[in-house]
């Protein structure tokens, strides 16, 4: 078949499930674009700038498995850098496409625009080298198998790919015949001796937990991980960057690990037991207090990842989750779950509060939503809420990057239009990226928007400098700005202020009634308040960053 | 003397002239921030986000003689990196400063928040090297030498340099003596060859003629420029960037050098001399119609630039433009200025059209204003506005990242409160960093914007896709953004719309009325109308980028 180096490249995303581009036009990318809005199975989303757009993008790769950013040379993969790394850090399969200036320019080594002016048209490839699994530059000797071969990797590893596309390459036309997939398979002999030496674990260890985290969302085995856990009864607690990971309304099921900040259910079912399962889990600060465990675990511990497995420090390669959970299904780890005590409620008078806040909440979200957390007050909260059935949570404890939430809103609501999703998000953070507000409205999504206005940086003020300036920031008519950025508004957003626990409930009525509707509540919160969780954080924080 | 390397770092900046710190706070940066925030003499500028300070970083130090931009470790200093790479391509002398991880956490190859996971600590060290001339982390050792080489490096080369500061560090207290600093010299023997070879182009040549640009500026050498116009009676010309090099009421000024795209009287003058001067002039797309040149200037040619000079490939080293000039000024070179015709009048009736736009600010500029114009119709427009006296201009043709000026005009007008900035941007570009308005506002600065209204991507029209969806935005109430982004509007902004030339000359009477105030003018043309720069500029971008 013969087809442009362009279109091969779009029906190849397609193929791996992408239906939307986000970006940001520039003279290097028109002519890709065109094909982008000629085909009638893509969409493309303009974002307000490319920084947005790599959150969007990371959004949605979170929900669909994978997601396509498309910026101009220079100037735009530049402004974008920090959401792709963000998607390199915490596993999200995006694929970074940048418009170059023609080969004819660059073999000229003309000082061009969105240059440095010095001839030089390697050095932003260069850079995103550090945040990619592989890189191309695509033309027509190399076009199709560098296009399979780059997609491919992105989908195996579940992280960024960086794809340069010059000016005069999208409508060469190429002769391609079918795609070049990689079909994972795991290596027999390593399985096995993988389920023998957990066997001799099971001979060992009398009592065994299991730890989920994000990996397994990824590489979308949450099915398998659940009957894993239903065929061994193993406890099963997950770590708040994969929160979600497993049901947390399944009775094995028994919260969010947070080491030594972790709740008395899981402290001491860490505690009854002496090896642990982590299945596609990275330990970082904000997921372990700091690194302070509840005993020495995470030793002796049997790791499970999606490309290899551990048992201490040994490794085995080229075995797969899906396989190894599977073979472990029949294995009988001994366990004990512990029992649930019932959550005492808050009574619900007076200024809104923030544990009030998170359990107003809990108490209205639905099934299937998608709840997005943005690092600080909201993330640390949002921890403790239990979700409903089928509910995904996302949030950046990693990468951490402030504003995040906001464009990554507006990918996860496209990737998926029939699942609400509910934001939560603080004033600082929202000043970041506030303005992608005006494409969702145009984009006609309905999610809703919970702004904790608190005055400042919350969460730099659990830190370091609770009383200094640098923490304030300008205070916004965050309502009116829904009007300011939509003219047009074909379907009217509901706006609510909301300063108690009933005035909050009453908005998130409202808002569940009209699923058609954006729906942007401010909430006020006094300025010092924060949940407990990031309180003793940010005390571990400060300690972290002394020495 | 003992001292905090934090406050070494801080004072030599003052020296330097830095006055303000832009940026934004992340915990791995807050202890530094006590002590910006506790120094009398330094502000600190807390931006709504990285880039927006980038901007206004680099905004500042083309006022001033060097600025400096604070943020977080990874995702703080990503998201700057666009506007510092502008700073390097168009040789802005900007200090990075990045509060890293503490030595203990990445000496034991923490998986910390902000990073990628990997216990890797020196990727984002390694992005930077790409856009700057210096690098440095501080410790105890080598905290004094380095602060010293590090910052005589951005001020010899008016290039980015970056400094990291891990969290521990900024405390610690250090023995210093006096400061470091480089005194720039011309090597004679060099100088004397040079002017020998010049005298032998004068010998050679019959009539010469001087093009400026931006590294004059940079260098702030622009009364040995004036002085040396004045000895040699040599026309002049600038080049767009470096638009505002030279007094354009001077006699000797004969216009903006446009390649094949010049006006008459540049094109005329260019035809009639055979050797060019070239000062501080870099030959980039935008500034050269696309390196089409009027005749086969620019060779032969003399270049000479801030650290060296040349004449056609000969290269001469480590002498510098202020003792270059002063030498030539006694030199007798032939030339010839032509005649100024007068710039005929536009009917100013009807919608406004581009045309007419810049025809009116032409008339309400006044000296010593500083003039931005966001690279779109706003830079090709003014490339023609004829500057008052003492007039800066500010553009960024060569990097045009697209919403870098409302970022700039931030710095520029805190680097000097006296004069009045004058923001012309697009509606597209405006999108991107729109914000920070809130920051103007909080700050009190009172420039007039003035935001054309064009319903889209007006630049990229030009080049591509005139009636492509992708180069339409979200139309917003622009307006009242300026009511949303300031709860407390201590100084309440002068609005305005236009879509005439008597409503914009009204609004700007106003303005100019109202020091005190910020005043901000929106106004409406028609979509596809452009200055006649920028239209021809499209065709043969479109041209550039098919092959």
């Amino acid at each position: 078949m013969v087809i442009s180096i362009g279109q091969y490249l779009l029906d190849r995303l397609k193929d791996y499930g992408v239906a939307h581009v986000f970006g940001v036009p520039g003279d290097y990318n028109l002519g890709f674009l065109d094909l982008i809005e000629d085909d009638p199975n893509l969409e493309w989303i303009g974002n307000c700038n490319e920084l947005n757009a790599s959150y969007a993008t990371d959004g949605y790769a979170r929900i669909r498995p994978m997601s396509a950013l498309l910026t101009t040379f220079g100037v735009g993969e530049l402004s974008a850098i920090n959401g792709v790394a963000g998607s390199y850090a915490e596993s999200v399969p995006v694929v970074k496409i940048v418009g170059m200036p023609s080969r004819s320019v660059s073999e000229n080594r003309r000082f061009v625009h969105h240059t440095l002016g010095d001839g030089e048209f390697m050095r932003f490839y260069a850079m995103y080298q550090g945040v990619s699994v592989a890189q191309t530059i695509l033309n027509k000797q190399n076009a199709k198998s560098e296009i399979d071969r780059v997609l491919a990797e992105c989908a195996l590893h579940k992280k960024p790919v960086y794809i340069g596309i010059p000016s005069d390459v999208p409508s060469i036309q190429i002769e391609v015949s079918s795609p070049m997939l990689y079909k994972p398979k795991s290596d027999k002999k390593t399985l096995n001796a993988f389920v023998e030496a957990v066997k001799k674990c099971i001979k060992t260890y009398k009592s065994f937990i299991a730890l989920a985290d994000y990996e397994v969302n990824r590489h979308h085995l949450n099915q398998e991980l659940h009957d894993f856990i239903e065929a061994t009864n193993l406890p099963i607690a997950s770590l708040s960057m994969g929160k979600g990971v497993f049901s947390e309304q399944h009775p094995n099921f028994i919260g969010v690990y947070n080491g030594i900040l972790s709740d008395d259910r899981v402290t001491n079912a860490i505690k009854e037991s002496d090896c642990t399962i982590l299945v596609g889990v990275k330990l970082t600060d904000f997921l372990t207090a700091g690194f302070r465990y509840i005993c020495e675990e995470p030793i002796p511990r049997i790791e499970i990842h999606p490309l290899y497995s551990k048992i201490g420090e040994e490794v085995y390669s080229d075995i797969l989750m899906q396989d190894v959970l599977k073979k472990l299904s029949s294995l009988n780890f001994k366990s004990k779950i512990p029992p649930k005590e019932p959550k005492s409620k808050l009574p619900l008078e007076g200024k809104l509060t923030q544990a009030q806040f998170f359990q107003v909440i809990e108490e209205h979200l639905q099934p299937n939503n998608v709840l997005i957390a943005e690092t600080g007050t909201s993330f640390f909260g949002a921890v403790d809420v239990s979700l409903p059935r089928g509910t995904s949570f996302i949030g950046q404890p990693l990468w951490g990057s402030i504003g995040y939430t906001f464009g990554a809103l507006l990918g996860s609501a496209l990737a998926d239009r029939k699942r609400r999703n509910v934001l939560l998000i603080g004033d600082g953070s929202f000043q970041l990226t506030g303005q992608e507000l005006s494409t969702m409205l145009r984009e006609n999504i309905t999610p809703i928007i919970i702004l904790i206005n608190n005055d400042g940086y919350t969460v730099e003020r659990c830190i370091h400098g609770p009383e200094r300036k640098y923490n304030d920031i300008n205070m916004w008519h965050y309502t009116k700005l829904v009007e300011a950025f939509d003219v047009h508004l074909h379907r009217k957003p509901l706006t609510f202020k909301a300063n108690t626990a009933e005035s909050l409930s009453k908005a998130l009525e409202q808002a569940y009634k009209h699923p058609d509707k954006l729906a942007f509540i401010e909430v006020e919160m006094a300025r010092d308040d924060a949940p407990t969780l990031l309180k003793k954080l940010g005390e571990i924080s400060a300690e972290q960053n002394k020495y």
